[in-house]
């Protein structure tokens, strides 16, 4: 919003009264027969029902706002930031609409595809901002048509800037928020929360301060939720706002924009767009530091962790949106110092969930995908239903197919140089391949002194929990059990603990061990004849490139492997090993192999060929030990069959 | 089949070959997708299919047969009958159909209505006879329509016995039970698994034993599923039968009859309506010891046994059918000493579950019917849908009313006499009922020297799990806590656990505490003010006759508490505690004091309003303790309750 301007039209006021707690009885009726235990009512809730609900308990609150990016580059490092920031547990982020950019577009870069990332790969509730002036009516409807169909819930609706310099209103046409606003309300009910923009100062072109109330007014009466409030120096000026707006009647909640000062230009240049005097006593403390970035980012955080302290002491501001200007370090630090950031945010799931309505009851997942969510909710987009409560009840089997391989979100992080430092740049045999699993593992650089922290299967480095399974791991990798996903069997932790914990307080959680890697044919032959003697204990499923299935599954049934116990609750069993959905993994697992690493090389080449060789020749092998009370077998069943081989 | 005549016709045979086998891909089909965990393989199959696994496995199983009762109280020890009988594990049951009875109207003894209780309420696969001679079409198709309305699966096809003396063929009529067996086939495809009749001695009104088998075979081509035989004497009879059979070309299994002799009165009977002949080595043991009801039951079980070991050392032989004349001593006996009875038969979940098509899937019950599960299914039998994985997901919230209380399969076994003597034949206080509570508990008799062997609630004796809570049972029953329900909690025990133990073998159970009691309302203001305490880990739900209603439940959420894990499955949650459905179960537990026990005295007198005042002033509660793998706290909560009314 910080570079967006804004007017309020003279439209009349509409009869509907702030909506911010009409619904609450709805939701809850919902809630009370629904097939999904609420395990985070957030699931559940529209972003003004948790922000009522947050306000009734008393809990503090931030949010984030963000600018689309302008290359692909700077896309995959954006959404990496949300996925980091995310995190710290803002209740909602938001997207700037860049007229510009081709925000409605389909683009990588556009601030509607942006905003869908966050929704449903981050699992972020996001509000999408949206200008209205200089646009047809056609054409808004159509971006909001779009918001919905991508599961998008919220909407900042702005006038923008009027492009030329000569701005005339259009009889009929949108020329000020009002107008956005009523039209959401006319055409889409009350399917988006709705935002509307403050000027603690008025606005610039407004005749007057008392003129610009009105205005916003007459947008929250429009039927605007909430109101966000352009950024400001002073606490005393949000105050003394706030404080005249609920003196004409404005109830709904106001949310003070926060930005913290993070170098002398940006701040120059927000000033300039925004029209705002930076106060004399700021100008002061920069001006003779103004080349010093550091102590002015230093000076800018204190200013604002100060001046978030006595909003929040107030008792009038429960929550705090943050200008980050796509950073990260400033605003971490005010939110860490002012106790909002919360490091370990409870997991209610053991995996990430996704915010679009329709997956709000999703609550199993095969673990195949574990180390690759974004891509399992790219590959299940188009499914109407998602499965809550058994995996087999309501999944599609219809996963997206992998021609869009290169999908700019499920890229890796990491550039083709640094991968091939990490990977060799030149591979000598299959066990110079296992080195690479073999230093991901343990975290030891690599011969050439890199290490390894992302894979083809694994973007990130080890899981916290993985970490439990290190010396073993190690010790297989080396050996060729090219391992890509593994849990440790746990009986019975409380659902709060910090490693495997998730879920409500009060619960126990619980796993079957699992381990899924790649291996020779030669392992595969010992490794069948070991399982014999653990058949009654170990399920198993052995496939390679073209398909060959080699099952003890009975009935092609899931297996759960990771379950909790709630009070109060029916049991959740968010993770399965699905012996269906384990073929359309198979091919991506494989894929992998050719579409990240081999790729790499020169074709013809030697590592190329090496990396060919295993995906044509390589056995994907997954195993549950079922017996999750005792010790894990699975390390065992290796043991036996390297015995076997010798 | 004892009594009833049968003859084969001279109709054309089908084209449509033995079914045993063609339709086992489409169950294994339906499986691999379907939305429950196949916990017990036999629910989901047709009974041809069940028989050929068996048979394919090796394992030998016995049937059943018996013929419809005279009076209702017949009926009800009929019915306790199949329970005491279907714990033994016969693969079916079969209900003969008595022309003179009225065998397809809704009388409680009909044939119609005993099969609909042997499959839905006491969850036994059977097969209802028909017999067709002198019967219309339309007679026939709606017996037939009923038979599959009410989840109804297989019939025996016959001719039944001609009346009057004459009996001529009706042209276009149903003159043999290969015309039912067509006309089965015709009108309702292969919904049926079909049964017929074969004569090892050949049929008494066949021209010939070679004229008898040829109507055989064209029954099975017409599309018979299997035979069952009439009974015979010498086992060398039925393996000759067999051979012929075989020989000419009928391949689907023939199911041997055996008919332990149980008196000499019954065995002439027999022998006389069957035409068949006694063999002299047999009329030389029997008839010296005429008289000696106990020796001639002795001989007859020898005499079966060593028939039975030899038909089934043959190798021939997979299966018995048992004419047990609705006795269970002697086929017991029998099959005990077989090793084909089996004592603890295999719980495929907690409670009994129906075979009803339509509730094969069926795998969650609210804990309130535990004791009495006939009335569970009694008012969930208009559902269409039943729920598997979630209680929420598909459970239809509308419970059938209790204007039908009377129903006689939801009556107490004892007689009003009885009851008297157990639950006193004068009361004098509520003091006297925590009396009568509190025997039942202990097993101890009460003041005029009867043992309390059930209870309005309970119709049978304390079960063996809840045996593990009597001492603390006794305690709270003595001081006003009247005990209806409860289970321990459990940590995890095998899923072979002779006590709690059920589902397959190699899996984990596991329970969280429950206690449901009737208490008055100055304990329950205590006990509430004592739930504070235990406010994060104790769910309850505290309701009176008149609905008011005091709850810790979130959102009206089901609490599962019993689970299972087993190897390579999804979970299984089979008892859920619901807070919707208990409001259902609290009008049939208020009801109860009435109906069973109130009813017992005269009105107005001090007897029955003590009764009344219970019912009108006592609170129904739970309680869950949800934190399963500590020691049980229910106990201390009842225990700080009544320190609290100290």
């Amino acid at each position: 919003m910080v570079n967006e301007t804004q007017q309020t039209g003279s439209g009349s006021s509409s009869s509907r009264s702030d909506g911010g707690s009409s619904s609450g009885s709805e939701s809850s009726k919902d809630n009370s027969r629904c097939s999904t235990p609420v395990l985070d009512a957030d699931r559940h809730e529209r972003l003004r029902e948790k922000m009522r609900r947050r306000q009734e308990a008393g809990d503090r609150w931030f949010s984030l706002e963000f600018f689309p990016p302008r290359t692909a580059n700077a896309a995959v490092n954006l959404i990496s930031r949300f996925d980091r920031m995310g995190a710290g547990g803002p209740l909602f982020i938001d997207v700037t609409w860049h007229p510009a950019g081709d925000p409605g577009s389909d683009k990588e870069t556009s601030s509607m595809i942006i905003a869908n990332t966050a929704v449903n790969y981050c699992g972020l509730e996001t509000i999408l901002h949206m200008t209205c002036c200089n646009q047809s009516k056609d054409d808004i409807t159509g971006h909001l048509q779009k918001a919905k169909r991508l599961g998008l819930k919220n909407i900042m609706a702005l006038r923008g800037d009027p492009s030329g310099e000569e701005w005339e209103e259009e009889v009929d046409g949108f020329n000020y928020a009002v107008d956005l606003v009523k039209h959401i309300r006319n055409e889409f009910d009350d399917y988006f929360d709705v935002c509307v923009a403050g000027y603690p100062k008025g606005h610039p072109e407004a005749e007057s301060y008392e003129a610009d109330l009105r205005h916003l007014k007459e947008k929250v009466f429009a039927g605007a939720d909430f109101i966000i409030t352009q950024l400001f120096f002073r606490p005393e000026t949000f105050l003394k706002f706030m404080k005249d707006c609920q003196a004409i009647g404005i109830t709904c909640p106001i949310i003070p924009g926060i930005f913290p000062i993070q170098g002398y230009h940006s701040l120059r240049q927000l000033v300039k767009l925004s029209k705002l005097e930076v106060p004399q006593e700021i100008k002061d403390v920069i001006e003779p530091i103004k080349d010093n970035d550091a102590a002015i980012r230093n000076y800018g955080v204190e200013l604002a962790v100060s001046m978030c302290r006595e909003l929040l002491d107030s008792g009038m501001v429960h929550g705090l949106h943050f200008y980050t200007l796509n950073r990260e370090v400033a605003t971490t630090e005010v939110l860490k110092r002012l106790g909002l950031w919360k490091e370990d945010p409870r997991r209610p799931l053991p995996w990430a969930v996704s915010a679009h309505p329709k997956r709000r009851v999703e609550d199993v997942r095969p673990i195949f995908w574990a180390s690759r969510p974004k891509s399992y909710i790219y590959r299940t987009q188009e499914w109407d239903d998602f499965p809550n409560g058994r995996w087999g009840n309501s999944s599609s089997p219809a996963f997206g197919e992998l021609k869009d391989y290169y999908l700019f979100y499920l890229k890796s992080k990491s550039p083709r140089e640094e991968l091939l430092k990490m990977w060799g740049e030149e591979l000598t045999s299959e066990e110079s391949v296992f080195e690479v699993f073999t230093c991901y593992i343990t975290g030891e650089p690599n011969r050439n002194g890199y290490k390894v922290t992302c894979m083809p299967w694994n973007d990130d480095p080890l899981a916290t929990e993985t970490n439990l399974l290190k010396e073993q791991l190690e010790k297989v990798n080396r050996r060729g059990i090219l391992t890509i996903n593994s849990q440790p069997n746990i009986n019975g932790k409380p659902s709060t603990d910090p490693i495997v914990g998730w879920g409500p307080s009060g619960g126990y959680v619980f796993q079957k061990a699992y381990l899924e890697f790649f291996t020779s044919s030669e392992i595969v032959t010992a490794l069948l004849k070991v399982l014999k003697k653990y058949e009654l204990r170990v399920n198993y499923h052995i496939v390679n490139v073209k398909g060959q299935n080699i099952t003890n599954a009975p009935d092609l049934q899931p297996n759960a492997v990771t379950w909790g116990i709630f009070p109060g609750r029916e049991i959740i069993q968010p993770t399965v090993v699905d012996p269906v959905s384990f073929l359309s993994w198979k091919d991506e697992a494989f894929a992998l192999w050719i579409e990240q690493w081999a790729k790499l090389y020169e074709e013809e080449s030697p590592s190329r060929m090496i990396i060919q060789y295993i995906h044509d020749n390589y056995y994907l092998v997954n195993l549950v030990d079922n017996d999750f009370p005792l010790e894990n077998c699975l390390w065992q069943v290796v043991e036996d069959t390297f015995e076997l081989l010798n």
